[in-house]
């Protein structure tokens, strides 16, 4: 005998949390559909020198072997795919010449990483991605489509307050690099600047200041500009104000255009910031980055991030794939709405009718009830045990139906079913002739 | 560079023919819900010893490591589910005080095996099961809505004509006892008449007389009703004629009141067939057993199998929890009938409508068109590069969007719009106060 016990890392609902997530989900991928970002899928496998091409933590790597195949099989090249990047990648080189640009994708799916297990981390988890690829070239307003949605979904999964932060990592760039430090010293300055939110401004100035070449005026003024908590205009104008080198002014008019677009898209100003401190360690980022707090959630960290990438495609592809992507980390943010309520918690079915069995040898009847409520719509299960009434609407309130049904012999001979409403309690006799479609209005209504 | 190439096994869509499987998929899960089969979702792994516990077939096990941990992390307990089953049955043990029974579940996802690759066969592949749970019993009737459901899940795939062949594994298992076999010969009984719709009854008639102690004049008989074909009716009336033991006498009332279930519940007679050739392999099954046929695709083999079990939980529990279920071979089935043409492919986006930008400078009027579009519930998508019209409409047109929207400056002035029916060419200018709420009107029509 084995006890069976949960996996750590492997998350698992029960079935009314599950539906609920299941919702959820299905929020994410309408919006992301509404706005013609396509769903993909790709394999859960990809061979590992595809994974291993595009970097990532290879300690965190799943391989699949067979140990219980012959030795020819018992090796395989494949390993479960640790975020969603890599496959589009695969995905956009592989099918190239029969996409068409850009291409609007998203995509929805279990990824797999060998984490250490602690609070909020699994080893099993969904992401939910957007992308946006260009062929050669894309609009920096795609930068501005890209959060527009995600501040959609986000609202529409009642998150509460959120901020969306937004900035470019050439702005960063190009400043530090007009301040006079060396170009190879740029990445130290950008993991020190992205520290700021755990680590304080003490520390970031201090670390900065001992970067060689650094002017300290200069650096006051710009620390100053990142922590003054401005509205994004203030910044922009602030930036826009500077002679720095191209680099950096390419970055703020890319700045300018996400900004602009996002006011056309209609995105509230309380949903994004810009925030020069957002850097992103990933080097993959090139342009615009992004990053999301929820303001009632501090402890999650960031639930969506991404940013602007120069080349999707360079280890698969000799041609030139930008784009801009953003991720929202399902599985850690879903069940934080879960538990504080923000999203409800419902039944633990999915019919919204239980048709019990009123009597003995009643079974056929109320199977042929059940069909005549299916047939107007009405998702239904027929009770089938042969326990007396009580039991079977003890199993419909536990499991949250919105009405059941009872029709004995005396009722049906009268032409008649009654339904109980198991919210209020409240019974009605309905005729036989039009009592499903009777029925069927009520729950719409 | 490394050049991306389909991995043999695990298959993958273009946008099109995803968007079409995806709504096969939700079609599958929605009728599985309207009956009130509750969906959940199990992680894809599980620990090895869950999966060797319930037997299946070891060798075909993708089990996990860490080729690039630490040696104490190289090795993990973990491997990939290759079924839905042992899932279930672990989830069942594990929550039992939680679950209410009868336990309606269903469960669409992916399931690994490490198959030798060939026609049809998947190495990913998505399974499509409902099972019904009960605790300590559970009514044969359950039996009948299991393949109701089922059925009306084909119908609504539009897979043509199907039957779903019903047996009980009973009235075989008492009909050769009762015919003279020894109880330890009936398992090679059962699996030589399974055989018959490849091997032909020749085969299976020379095999079965080979096994000691058949009465060869019994045989005859049996085999005669076996391959005469006739209506269900006619076959339960023949078996419910003859006293044979116990077992078949309870395996008959097992099959009546399957098939009077499946009258009541408006199943098609066309569409479930009692067939007694039935046996399916797996000694997990002890009643009824199932397999569908589709009979303008005879190659796909059984497109959906399953049966009644005595014991879900058996190594994990030592509660008794008998079930009933069936699996559809979603990643089997659905591209069949998308090559076949009798589930369409259509778009390759998510959106109805392409806003298009007419002008230089005009992306933020475009962008504010598309919101007010999509605030009206339309999906719409804005093209944002910096092309002529000409190429904005065939980018529309190749990925098949109803309408493109065209909006200049002049039309603009004038309070219009420009509206372009994809399908027809007609083009038509809507004023600008009500345009929004004209298109979704015209596109819900």
């Amino acid at each position: 005998m084995l006890t069976p016990r949960p996996l750590s890392g492997f998350p698992e609902f029960l079935p009314a949390q599950q539906l609920a997530f299941n919702r959820a989900l299905a929020l994410i991928r309408g919006t992301y559909e509404a706005h013609g970002f396509t769903p993909i899928e790709t394999p859960s496998v990809e061979r590992r020198d595809v994974l291993a091409a595009k970097g990532g933590d290879e300690a965190e790597i799943y391989a699949l072997t067979r140990p219980n195949a012959g030795p020819a099989e018992r090796e395989t090249e494949l390993a479960l795919h640790f975020d969603l990047s890599v496959p589009l990648a695969r995905y956009v080189a592989q099918y190239e010449s029969r996409l068409v640009f850009p291409f609007q994708r998203s995509q929805v799916q279990k990824v797999w990483r060998g984490e250490r297990p602690q609070a909020g981390r699994y080893r099993e988890f969904y992401q939910a991605d957007l992308d946006v690829v260009g062929r050669g070239s894309l609009s920096p307003l795609y930068d501005a489509v890209v959060p527009a949605v995600v501040c959609e979904a986000l609202t529409r999964l009642n998150v509460g307050g959120f901020q969306i932060r937004v900035n470019n990592r050439r702005v960063l760039q190009g400043y530090f690099e007009g301040l006079g430090l060396a170009p190879e010293a740029v990445p130290g300055a950008l993991r020190s600047l992205d520290r700021l939110e755990r680590a304080g401004i003490d520390r970031v100035r201090q670390d900065l200041t001992a970067l060689p070449g650094l002017n300290p005026a200069a650096l006051k003024g710009f620390l100053d500009l990142v922590t003054a908590n401005l509205p994004s205009d203030s910044v922009l104008a602030e930036l826009e104000g500077r002679t720095v080198n191209p680099a950096f002014e390419r970055g703020v008019a890319e700045l300018r255009a996400v900004h602009s677009g996002l006011q056309d898209l209609g995105v509230p100003d309380d949903n994004v910031r810009l925030d020069l401190s957002i850097a992103r360690g990933l080097e993959y980022y090139t342009g615009t980055v992004y990053e999301t707090r929820l303001l009632d959630f501090p402890g999650l960290g960031s639930v969506c991030s991404g940013g602007r990438y120069e080349n999707l495609v360079g280890h698969f592809h000799q041609g030139t794939f930008p784009g801009v992507g953003m991720s929202i980390g399902v599985s850690r943010l879903v069940p934080a709405l879960l538990e504080s309520g923000r999203l409800p918690v419902g039944p633990s079915t999915t019919a919204q009718v239980l048709v019990t069995v009123v009597e003995p040898g009643g079974q056929g009847e109320s199977l042929r009830l059940g069909a005549e409520l299916r047939a107007e719509g009405v998702s239904t299960e027929v009770y089938l045990e042969p326990y007396r009434l009580g039991p079977q609407l003890r199993y419909a309130d536990r499991k949250g139906f919105r009405l059941a049904v009872m029709a004995g012999g005396a009722e049906l001979q009268a032409g008649q079913v009654r339904v109980k409403d198991l919210q209020t309690g409240e019974e009605v006799l309905l005729g036989r002739a039009a009592w499903a479609r009777t029925i069927a209005g009520r729950l719409r209504g």
